[in-house]
């Protein structure tokens, strides 16, 4: 197909390499130019606007939040030039304020609108082994299917109106700041009492809690290391705060987002806020004196 | 080997089973005398007091709570009368306070004792896959370590101090719990926006939280079937409030296990203390009005 | 002086007929019309735009929020049209990031800046007792401060930085959120014991807790009438949240505060929006089935 | 009147010059002589046990918590041998469930109970300016009423049931608890703005917020001086830990209160259970990292 991406950050810049592979043709762009052109190596087509790469059979986007998807493809019109019949994937972490917005702008000038955020870190992307949530219309999605199929492990589908998938990717990554913090409590009341945070962790991630978000955050905090940040704690700062407003636009209340928010806020006050976020742990420890 | 078994709850019931099928000779006591019956028909020998099922080799107790153990072992005087050189492993899920005094009660005595809490329910203990804490000094651990290998699947040692094991158990009900209110308030918040708690669960738990917890109690969320019990609401607030009582020990503040007992409090105000502990997760529905 | 006044809500109205009542002259501009005429029969002069009040010694505006004050001074392109060497004093309460934007654009123009929130419901605006937080360049408050001294009982300066005088109407707002949410949950507590609420308020706020703040409130949670509304709940959601954003601005969590927004939002889900915020009071006892 | 107090301590021995001071013959018993010493100094009957003051036309009792009075009470068989028609009024802060057990062990042996604990630090007991807040049954009330006169400034009755004086105590001590965790998180937020704790707590303990607990503890936040303690910390973690206690005796969440025992506990942990427990207020500047 020949397709637009915008946005090439670890993430973007990944699923562009497989895309490629895949044999579909890729107009790029990024707000700066270095990554574009190291996707030029591998066959993409750098383009100077963001205008300019969406166009084409689809246009792929994964902009790092709120301000960027505005500010890219809002404010600069791009949206009012884009040829009708055109489909937009959104995979962006967004909050579900901007995704009804878009999901309203596009269909007013005619361009299919899906929402398609992931769960997976840059090395499942570049494993094409993202799960892929997506919403939207059942045509559109059609259009993009092909190319979630090259990007991701499993596509998602969660029905017709795009915050739905917006919502979904929030809500698993409240539930994984949650495991996070359960277990930064868990392992400080264990230490309290003579059980390395180790210890815990290797009999609960091996038996009733032996899944991904469980293993990978618990040996960060049993072995203590947080740095180099897979993801920032000031981003999953950012992404529980969309959550609760995600809540209150509903009159959800969220009081275990809540406490999360207050603890990333705890984290960042003392300096980790470019930590990985699995860093939420050293909140309990301090709380508690062992810090 | 000659051993006593204390408590024949649901749990205590399967695990003499386990323990006559392997060729032990099991003398066997209850509060109640129905399933010491019961028992009598596959090889156990009912006893009429707990002094009588506290010798020969070793001893299992799994009575119910605190208030249990205290009446059955130490208030009755059992420990008094033991042979000296016996070990007892408790298997119960009990207060650290306890645990600590039961680990002293039995030095003073010459007793030897292991604390071995475990994971699993009546099914897993049938099965003989349970997952067995166990801590306490290494000669009496390995007295009871082949009736262990019988009962359970592995088997989990965290040193010598007893009290290990019993908060390592708190921590992982703990972390069950949080597991619940986490799945309770994203399954909410997603409701609100039009995804059914099954299909927002069902991305989850077969991607980032593909573990049994969160298999095992996202299944009665997303069904909203929370009876019969396989383990009662109030006995989850009783564990979360053992765990609090540990933190309080210790000066560790747990603001999540607070959050948790709250909710439990609001549950058993709402009637639901008979329910399955995975009903928290209605608290989240109701606080949304959407109860 | 010749004054104008932006704003005439329950608040502004009052306000400016006791300036009126001091023999100031006033132009007067409301959104909608109804207000300014009400008040031209009292001697004010009602103009058509903003602009024709944002002119003369000094201008005060009394907007409802955020979004109303972006609207009518800044959108509209007001400022970039007053008189240099104007004294403008917002007395709105308005969120700590939009009271920057304020200082800085109006320095931009060189236009005087005072923010000058109040403490004080409509009846007390009308009986010239209101208290009042001011905050701006001195020579600018010494402009302004002939009107506080005819609105208020009390002014109350804490600074040059316009922002401080919000932070501390924000800051109290949170303190009265905090205070009726104790007092929900005391009289719940107490009442679960035979208790009346109004018999533990009249005995506390008679002694230790004999103020303002938990007599007004008080005697609303013990009467149980949350209706006709003095403040709006949902104005108090707004409140605390606009504390808990100017928070994350500089990294403090405030853990009670977010306690207040998610009881809040269980209020407004159970359809209390519109009642009094010490309705919030219903919600402690929701949660422990007394509801 | 010819009466009986138990417990010397700084409130029990102020309360007992008071007594003396107005005429009555008081035998006086403490668990350690010096006390009961000094007291004979100004006529008082020290005597041996707590059984020789357990007698005449009442007695009253001032013990530090639910073990003192268990140990001195309960343990010792002093209701046991007092004479039927005694009436005692226990004046300590002590949790429902005890409160409810002396009241039936009391009833069975034939002893007027009544609960009177009182609000008042020790200053205030010496002025005899407590508030003092009863419960019992009528004509028991009615004998110690004059004793009351005495001690307090005023009594507030709440009816037959001894309990429901108890949890109106602990009511009161959450509340106070409350308002300094509010002002701990209110100053924080506004030093975060460059307003000084003492500014902001000058305008709101001089308004909406004029009353004793917010000036007295506002106070030693402004000062930032926490001893010498006026009442420590420990004890106000206790006291919350009771009121949560009584509230999960009635199945009553008390979110707030959970807030404060994690507050509470997080001070311990870092040093500071032996200051007065407006050191609360440190807790939320440490999370700010203003600490």
């Amino acid at each position: 197909m020949d397709i637009g991406f915008i946005g090439l950050g670890n993430m973007g810049s990944a699923m562009v390499a497989n895309l490629l592979k895949a044999g579909h043709r890729v107009r790029v762009w990024n707000r700066t130019a270095e990554a574009a052109r190291a996707l030029a190596d591998k066959g993409a087509v750098p383009v100077d606007r963001p205008h300019d790469a969406f166009g084409g059979d689809a246009v792929l986007s994964m902009l790092a939040d709120d301000r960027a998807v505005r500010a890219v493809l809002l404010d600069g019109g791009v949206l009012e030039q884009a040829p009708a019949g055109l489909v937009h994937a959104n995979m962006a972490t967004i909050s579900v304020a901007l995704a009804q917005e878009l999901a309203e702008r596009h269909a007013a000038r005619g361009i299919g609108y899906v929402a398609a955020p992931v769960f997976g870190r840059p090395p499942a992307a570049a494993a094409a082994q993202l799960n892929i949530v997506t919403a939207g219309a059942a045509d559109a999605l059609a259009r993009v299917q092909p190319l979630f199929d090259v990007l991701g492990q499993r596509t998602w589908p969660v029905g017709d109106d795009p915050v739905r998938a917006n919502v979904v990717k929030l809500s698993g990554n409240f539930m994984i700041a949650a495991a996070i913090e359960a277990m930064g409590e868990a392992t400080t009341l264990a230490a309290a009492y003579g059980v390395e945070p180790r210890d815990l962790l290797e009999i609960l991630t091996n038996t009733l809690f032996a899944a991904p978000a469980y293993k990978g955050y618990g040996e960060q905090i049993a072995s203590g290391r947080y740095e180099p940040a897979g993801f920032k704690l000031a981003l999953g700062l950012k992404d529980v705060r969309l959550a609760l407003e995600a809540g209150e636009g509903r009159s959800v209340p969220l009081p275990l987002g809540s406490l999360l928010r207050d603890g990333f806020l705890d984290s960042i006050a003392h300096g980790d806020g470019e930590k990985d976020w699995a860093a939420l742990a050293l909140v309990a420890r301090r709380r508690a004196g062992q810090g």
